[in-house]
């Protein structure tokens, strides 16, 4: 998907909401059975409540991989389930991968061609080569890891180099040499919402991925505050206060209630902004 | 496997060869089928024949997944048949995984519990809970990348802090708060063998998984040279040299002939450094 069909598909939907499909077979409904065809009963369910009022669904791939290679299946046919059906919709492979420039290429074919995901969220440790293998797709994306959302972030990400950057700001800089706001995007959790305006002063084009809204204690308001750019640049991931908003048979409605609310609060924001 | 045990087979197989089991199916030798079961055969004979001269296999997980379930299954597999006919030998699944704790939790599920590999490669840009959530487990470990064998590794590892160390430094450093030198190793590679010899001052004691030897042009001399402690402390992995020695059906024979070689050099170093 381009940048303009995303930005398309945000003003028709009044939305920059992302699902996290973060499906925990321990945390299915009642109802669904615990097993990794429940499991994507259950994401089936979720995307029929819900696609209307979002424009991207992430899997986060580690509750995919804890059920082996059954639970592998499952992430390939979520993924094409929501091809085939709303095509419209922003695929993203929340995998947090990186490796060697060789061995990146094999990520790619694994994300990108077996499974056509639009984007892989990628992890900047192992700087270009790592990076670079996973841009030469065409319509397809990097989300690199910038400032994460988790406690964590404190401990090598907010460290400050020799050159007064941290180094979440050193990776947005030196990145940019490496892919455009055509193919990159980067996470930046909504956690810290006074550090995502410096973040747009470096990357004042680029969408942003922002998670930690909702169970992690973000603001959708803050983060709209200083994340916005005019062409909206910002998906806010919303993972388990909507896929378990509800545990009994109506998880599908509470879900679609809970995404609806989120919606109308961004469609609100929109308008403010002058986005439509 | 514990640490002693380790250090038990290094000195009865007289080697610290790691085997990366980098399983590429458009590289597979003739006479084997280009499809995941051949893949596995293929995987098989080499641990067949390369297995006493080696004290761990380390797959690295991006060959697999790029097959899709079938891959994954492989995998399982694979880890399976080292498990129920090799059980002295270490088993590293190269993941480079990484991602907040609650998250973290289950990729430890899918690698320990699911696959009941030893051991799993971590990227640390996420900090401590991204670590710690692999660290709670009996007699299996924590890999984490401090300073890799890629070109890419100069852009943020080597960046230098404002407290005047090295990002990698400051990781290595750091994530000994959170494990031990009986639940964690480090990913140094071979590739800037002088670098070594400053790691050591820092984790004296840690074992270090070093890539880089062969085809990435790192010399195991070196290595062993400023690397090496009185436990060995060095796993030593070479990957294509040995699995794509030969590429006819005799394959599996200079598979054993350059794993061979690799043993009987380290052989050398282990009796020159006094390790038995």
């Amino acid at each position: 998907m381009t940048r303009a069909q995303l930005f398309v598909n945000i003003r028709r939907k009044k939305s920059f909401l992302c699902i996290g499909l973060d499906t925990d077979i321990n945390q299915l409904p009642k109802g669904i059975k615990r097993t990794p065809e429940g499991v994507l009963a259950f994401n089936k369910k979720i995307i029929d409540a819900t696609h209307s009022l979002c424009v991207a669904y992430k899997p986060n791939v580690a509750f995919y991989e804890s059920l082996g290679s059954k639970g592998w299946q499952v992430l390939e046919q979520t993924v094409l389930y929501i091809k085939d059906n709303f095509p419209d919709i922003f695929t993203i492979a929340d995998a947090k991968r990186g490796d060697i420039g060789n061995t990146a290429n094999l990520y790619a074919r694994a994300f990108f061609d077996q499974m056509n995901f639009d984007s892989l969220t990628v992890a900047p440790y192992m700087g270009e080569d790592s990076v670079r293998a996973f841009l030469g797709f065409k319509n397809k994306w990097v989300v690199l890891l910038a400032l994460t959302s988790n406690k964590g972030a404190d401990d090598f990400q907010l460290q400050e180099l020799k050159n007064k950057e941290k180094l979440f700001q050193n990776v947005l800089r030196v990145s940019q040499r490496w892919g455009t706001k055509d193919n990159m995007m980067f996470v930046v959790g909504a956690t810290r919402p006074k550090l995502i305006a410096e973040i747009r002063k470096l990357v004042p084009e680029h969408f942003l991925l922002v998670p930690g809204i909702g169970a992690q204690g973000g603001s959708l308001k803050e983060v709209a505050k200083f994340g916005m750019n005019k062409h909206c640049g910002l998906l806010v991931n919303v993972s388990r206060s909507i896929i378990y908003a509800g545990n009994s048979d109506t998880f599908a409605k509470r879900a679609n209630e809970e995404a609806a609310k989120l919606q109308m609060e961004m469609e609100g924001i929109l308008i403010k902004e002058n986005i439509f």
